[in-house]
C-alpha cells in the first residue's frame, strides 16, 4: 500500500489528489487557485471533510508548503514520510517521451527544452516539479505527458502539408493532447466490452471545455483532432478548432490586430462562446437553446457537427469502429450533445438508445444491445492514470501488494 | 443552334472555349498566357488544327481583340455576329449569388464589392467581362460562380467557430469552390447511375492541383472541404489545406516573416510540394515513389489520408453514401491515389475493383458490381456547365432547338 500524490500545476493553480494504491482510493483531493494573485483559494476534501480557505499564496513554493501542511493537518497522511511518490502531469513531452518517465536532472533539462512547444503550460508544470523536489528531495517523482499516448500516430497522420523542413527545424507536427484521458477510457472500454484492447477499434470523444477526438486502434492512438497545439480540431468552449489558415492574415488586416492578438481571440473568444455570443459553458447554452435562442441552438449544432464529422473520418481511418466513447464534462453529462453527435450514423452501425442516453456522469452503455457499434459513457480519471504510471515507474522503498 | 463563348479570365491568362449548343460541341478552345508579361503565348485548337503564336499582348483588351480576330481567321465562326452569348467564370459570388446570373451594370457593381473576398481572382474575372462588353456590347453575357453551388450548405456547415460578428461584418464563412465542377459531375453521376439526382447521396472528389471534396445530398451541396478561401481543406499540389491556426503566429515568429509571407508559403510552397520537397506534380511524385523515394511516398500517403478522412466524414454527414466520384487531373488519371483513398472503406460499403481502377481520363465505374457504394470516374467539364447556364439565362435572339 503506497500513497501517490498526483499533481497538475498550472501557471496560477495547483490541482492535486492523494491516492492510495493499488486500491486507487482517493484519500484527499483539491485545488489551489489564484496563486500569486489577489485572494488565493485553497480547497481540499479529505475523507468527506471539505476545507476552503483564503490564504496568502504569493508563489508556487508557498502553495506546495501549504498543501503539504494541510495534508498532515487534515490527517490525509500522518507525516510527509507517508507520501511515497509524486506523479506530475506535463502537457508536452514532444517526440522525446512516448511514455511516462521517472524524473531526474537530465529529464528536467529536456522538459525545459520542450517549453518552446508549450510556452503556456510546460514552464508551470516544471515549476511544480522543482518546488516539490525542494521540499521532498528523496521522494521519487514521475512525469506523465498529455502527448505521450499519441506518439504512436503514423507519419501520414502527424505530418502537416507544409515545407518538411519546418518539421525538422521547429518540431512542427501534430502532437495531440488529452492523451492520459484517451488512454484511461480506452482501457476502461476494453474492460466494459470484455474484449482485449489489442483487438478493438475505438473512437474516444473527450469533450470538456477543451475537446479532442482520438482514433485508437488496438490500444494505439493512430490519429487525434488536436494538433501542434490544443487549439486545433473541433469547436470547443472558447477555442475555434481548425480553420482556413487564410483567415488569420485576413482578420489581422480587417481588425488591425497582431497575429498574437488574433490567436488570443481564437483561443479565448471563439468556439461556442463566439458562435453563441454569450457563454462558453455548454450548460448555459443548452438552457438558452431550449428557450428558443437561435444562436444558442446554432452553437450546439456547430459543436455537434464537427464531432460527428470526426467520428466519420476516424471510422474511415480504421475501416469501421467497435465502440465510441464519450468522456469529460460534456461527454459524461450532456445527453443533448451525445444525441446530436450520434444522429445519422446508422450507416456505420451506430444505434443509440435515447433512454439509456439519459445517464449522467456514470459508466454506462447507451447503445441498443443489438447495435454493432457500442456507445459508452466513461467518466475520465486522469489522476488514477498518473498514480498508476507513478507506481509503475518510481522506485518505491516498500513492497507493493498486487491489486486486490 | 447557338455559339457560346466560355471565358475564364485570370490575372495574366485567358482560357476560352467556343461551344455550339445544345449539341455541346467544342468548336474552338485555347489559352492566352502571360498577358502583360514577356513572350505572351496564344494557343488555339479549331476543328483539330492547332495554332500557337508568340504575340504582343500587353493587356486583357489586346487579348480579347486577338482571340476574336483568330476565331474568325481560323473559321471557328464566319463573323463575330455568330457569337450568340458569352459565359464568364467568376470565382466568388459571395452569399449574393446562389445561381448563375445575366450580367448587367448592377451585377458588375456587386461583383466588384465581392472582390474583397477573392482579391486574386475576381478583379481579373471582372476585367474579362468588361473587355468583352466593350467589343461586343450587344452580346448577352452570363456569370457562372465557383461558389454558387455550395450556397445550399446549412449554417452549421458554413459557419466558423469564431466570434459571430466576423461573419456579419466581414462575410467570414465557408464558401467552397469548384462548384461548377462538383455540380457537373454530380449531374453526370445521376445519369450514369440511372437514378434521379434528388434521391442520391454523393461524395465528389475534385482532385487537381487545387483539390476539394463535396458532400452532395439530393443534388444539393451540404458541405465542402474548401473554406473562406481555396487554401482550406485537403492537402493540394502546393497548398497546405487545414492547419492548426496557432501555426501561423508560430511560423511568423520562428521564420521572422509577415503573416502575408507565411500565407504565401502555405499557398505556394506547401502541400505535396512541401512534403515531397521536390514537386507539386503528382505524376513526378508517383514516379519517384516507385523508385523508393520515401518523401515522395509520404506525400502520396498524406494526400490520400486527408481525402480518405473527408470521405468518412461526409458519409457521416449523409448517413451513408450512394456513390463516390473522382474528377479533375488527379481524380481522372491516378489509379494510385484512387486506390489509396478508397482502401479500408469496406465498412461503409465501398468495394473497388483494382482492374477497373486502371482507367484513365474516361467515364467509368471502378467499383465491383456488387459494391453497395458505386465509385465513378467522371472527367469534369466546367466549360459545358458555363455554356449551359449561359444558354439558360441569356436572352438570345434566335430560336434554340430542344436538345437532340
Amino acid at each position: 500500500m503506497v500513497n501517490i500524490l498526483a499533481i497538475n500545476a498550472g501557471s496560477s493553480s495547483l490541482k492535486f489528489q492523494l491516492l492510495r494504491m493499488p486500491e486507487e482510493h482517493v484519500v484527499a483531493k483539491g485545488l489551489i487557485e489564484r496563486i500569486g494573485l489577489k485572494e488565493p483559494i485553497f480547497s481540499m476534501t479529505t475523507n468527506g471533510r471539505k476545507l476552503k480557505l483564503i490564504e496568502k499564496i504569493p508563489n508556487h513554493q508557498e502553495a506546495v508548503q501549504l498543501l503539504l501542511h494541510y495534508l498532515v493537518e487534515q490527517k490525509a497522511v500522518n507525516s510527509l514520510n507517508e507520501i511515497d511518490a509524486i506523479g506530475h502531469r506535463l502537457v508536452h513531452g514532444g517526440e522525446q517521451f512516448r511514455d511516462s518517465v521517472l524524473i531526474d536532472d537530465e529529464a528536467i533539462k529536456v522538459f525545459e527544452q520542450l517549453s518552446d512547444l508549450a510556452p503556456l503550460h510546460n514552464p508551470a508544470n516544471i515549476t511544480g516539479i522543482k518546488e516539490f523536489n525542494k521540499v521532498l528531495p528523496t521522494v521519487p517523482a514521475v512525469a506523465i505527458f498529455d502527448t505521450a499516448f499519441h506518439q504512436t500516430m503514423p507519419e501520414s497522420s502527424y505530418l502537416y502539408s507544409i515545407p518538411y523542413d519546418y518539421y525538422k527545424k521547429f518540431g512542427i507536427r501534430k502532437y495531440g493532447f488529452h492523451g492520459t484521458s484517451h488512454k484511461y477510457v480506452s482501457e476502461r472500454a476494453a474492460q466494459m466490452l470484455n474484449r482485449p484492447l489489442e483487438t478493438i477499434r475505438l473512437i474516444s470523444c473527450h469533450l470538456g471545455n477543451g475537446a479532442s477526438i482520438a482514433a485508437i486502434d488496438g490500444g494505439r492512438s493512430i490519429d487525434t483532432s488536436m494538433g501542434f497545439t490544443p487549439l486545433a480540431g473541433v469547436t470547443m468552449g472558447t477555442r475555434s478548432g481548425n480553420l482556413d489558415p487564410a483567415l488569420i492574415p485576413f482578420l489581422m488586416e480587417k481588425t488591425d490586430k497582431s497575429a498574437e492578438e488574433v490567436l488570443d481571440i481564437l483561443n479565448k473568444k471563439s468556439g461556442m462562446l463566439g458562435v453563441s455570443g454569450f457563454s462558453s459553458d455548454l450548460r448555459d447554452i443548452e438552457v438558452e437553446a431550449l428557450k428558443g435562442n437561435s444562436r444558442a441552438q446554432l452553437a450546439l449544432d456547430v459543436f455537434a457537427n464537427r464531432i460527428h464529422k470526426y467520428i466519420g473520418s476516424y471510422a474511415a481511418r480504421m475501416n469501421g469502429v467497435d465502440a465510441i466513447i464519450f468522456t469529460a464534462g460534456i461527454g459524461e453529462n450532456s445527453d443533448v450533445i451525445r444525441s446530436k453527435v450520434l444522429a445519422g450514423l446508422q450507416f456505420m452501425g451506430v444505434y443509440m438508445d435515447e433512454d439509456l442516453n439519459k445517464i449522467r456522469g456514470k459508466e454506462a452503455f447507451i447503445s441498443f444491445p443489438y447495435s454493432p457499434v457500442k456507445v459508452l459513457v466513461i467518466p475520465t480519471n486522469e489522476e488514477v492514470m498518473i498514480a498508476r504510471d507513478t507506481v509503475r515507474l518510481a522506485t518505491i522503498n516498500k513492497k507493493i501488494p498486487k491489486a486486490i
